[in-house]
């Protein structure tokens, strides 16, 4: 049996969440269940990416992958599985699936394959993703949920400025930009409309508590902290805003 | 093993709710554990038996189902476990176990029973719900847990005007009502005292954005939808507050 | 297979602890976890041993602990694995795993030894203490994971003056105390800044709601509750307050 790993916009005041995890145990019995995230924004699908990107190396290599933020349910976009690798993501086909490159293998999921009834028009995470998920943790194959539709067909996520912006605000209050470590000039800084940070440290435990710092954070994207602080209360960004670079042995404006 | 499922106003602050699943897990090792949800209004029955109904068709055929909702706990309200059809419900005496009419089985907890020890005055989900539920969970017969009762005597829910109320603001601000869909005239819209929807859609995806609908939820409910928005934000409605239905052809005031 | 027990100050709006839960069932696939709360204080050693200690009972009784509130992330700070009887307490060596006495065993963890690639700057949870907790989960041999260390070396937590503060405001706004209901005058009621609850009661169902009550929680700490109300909200205490206690025949000021 395949673990399964849940991914969604649903947030944990509802029922919505936990009617995922029925529907998954009623269809593959004793499956393991990993909840990635709950917390993308509210129909954000450039926000799921993110999340899924930051989790993606952790998973099992045979993981499950069931995505739901799905602003267009009841409407014509289509339902999903995308193989990437040994891992297999279902969704709707709004971005997260074909995020990573076209996939190796797609598959439409038509509801009268599953078999469980018309689905309703609101929560398709009920009623058509979480039982084709379960179907491929128990080992069916893809081929008893749909079409083969052609990889080169799934939707590429929405373009935008992420690169340059807050990309996720964390619970310690860390400012997690869209800048890769990995292409950023080494030693450089990040810096705000009418900020910059001090410096550039390893980990938060190297600065002084109260500073503003730059680090490249686990998800390997620079963000700006505060060391034994909130670097969002600290400078008020918030999701969404501008960052920049500041090169090593650039004065500090 | 049958699997279990959660259902608790304990929220997400403390360690409530990961006590009950270390004694689950201590109780009945291996078995399969579902969060319904925890943030069902503290103290609120009525509240419980929505949330309960709303994932009561997805939860396997065999769960037992851990409700603890209980402003009662160290008084003298009765410990039960209910079977209805192949599920037990588990948890205090106080009208969710008796939601769905009498049970098929009505089975007091008794604490001497369960040979753990006194429970404490505070926290019979960890001392006596959780256990009890662990032993359904294992195979071990009702009367092991307690004396059979008649299951007529299940408390039945408190009487409420929730059927013309929002019941529910889920996460993304759709406000849901406790009118059933079935049982509304078709094509009729939800009205509040300073406002109207504009008209009643199949999905949120089937109007343009900002705009107020009606439509049927996954529950079978009627909410009041904003279009990539928050209709309680917008609408200034909450929990509790009044709704009416204006007919299909009726002029909008 | 033991049991794994998360408890971290992570939150629940990031993918940080469905990274843990991916990489415990990525390195030790079918693991049984629990999730005893992830809403420990940023940073907060004391809080978390507070936590610890109230699930602590309740645990399987081969549980592994995996426990990361880790201020100190990428610093000199050791990590280790700390037996306590038959549990094992995983995370950094910052007084959770000496909070207790010291342990049975102790030992570090060593990244080259864990065969993972080299730990990130900044979550070691993932990097590190997952992995770590996985082995051991799975029956490895704590010499697996690096050198035998002095138990007697453990960190102790830091001394605080938590016995009369309030160490912990809870979801339904009751107001728990660092004062122990077993070392306290029986019949003792709580008082604060500017108030003193009525009287000592059993549980929240003894008294008229809206009333302020002493009673012993479920910890076996004196806590302030309001009857279907939240002593927080109506006394304005907040976690950090200082308490004091009222003999029962005193005179209420």
């Amino acid at each position: 049996m395949r673990p399964i790993a849940l991914l969604t916009d649903f947030g944990t005041r509802d029922w919505y969440v936990g009617v995922l995890h029925a529907v998954l145990e009623r269809e593959a019995p004793g499956c393991a269940r990993i909840d990635i995230s709950h917390a993308v924004a509210a129909g954000d699908v450039t926000h799921a990416v993110f999340f899924l990107g930051c989790a993606w190396e952790s998973l099992p290599a045979d993981a499950v992958v069931l995505v739901v933020v799905d602003p267009g349910v009841g409407t014509g976009r289509r339902a999903v599985a995308a193989r990437c690798g040994g891992r297999w993501i279902v969704g709707p086909d709004n971005g997260v699936a074909g995020a990573r490159g076209a996939p190796d293998e797609l598959w439409s999921i038509e509801p009268e394959k599953l078999d469980l009834g018309l689905p309703s028009n609101t929560f398709h995470g009920r009623d058509l993703f979480a039982p084709a998920a379960a179907r491929l943790a128990r080992g069916d194959a893809a081929a008893t949920l749909g079409q083969q539709l052609d990889p080169a067909s799934a939707e590429r996520p929405p373009c935008g400025e992420e690169a340059v912006r807050v990309i996720h605000v964390d619970r310690f209050g860390n400012c997690i930009t869209g800048i890769l470590a990995a292409v950023a000039p080494s030693g450089a800084r990040l810096a705000w409309s009418n900020g910059v940070s001090e410096r550039r440290v390893p980990s938060y435990g190297h600065a002084e508590p109260g500073r503003l710092v730059t680090l490249e954070g686990s998800s390997g994207h620079l963000e700006i902290a505060c060391v034994n602080g909130s670097a969002a209360a600290t400078t008020g960004l918030q999701r969404g805003d501008a960052v920049s670079l500041v090169p090593e042995n650039e004065e500090t404006p």
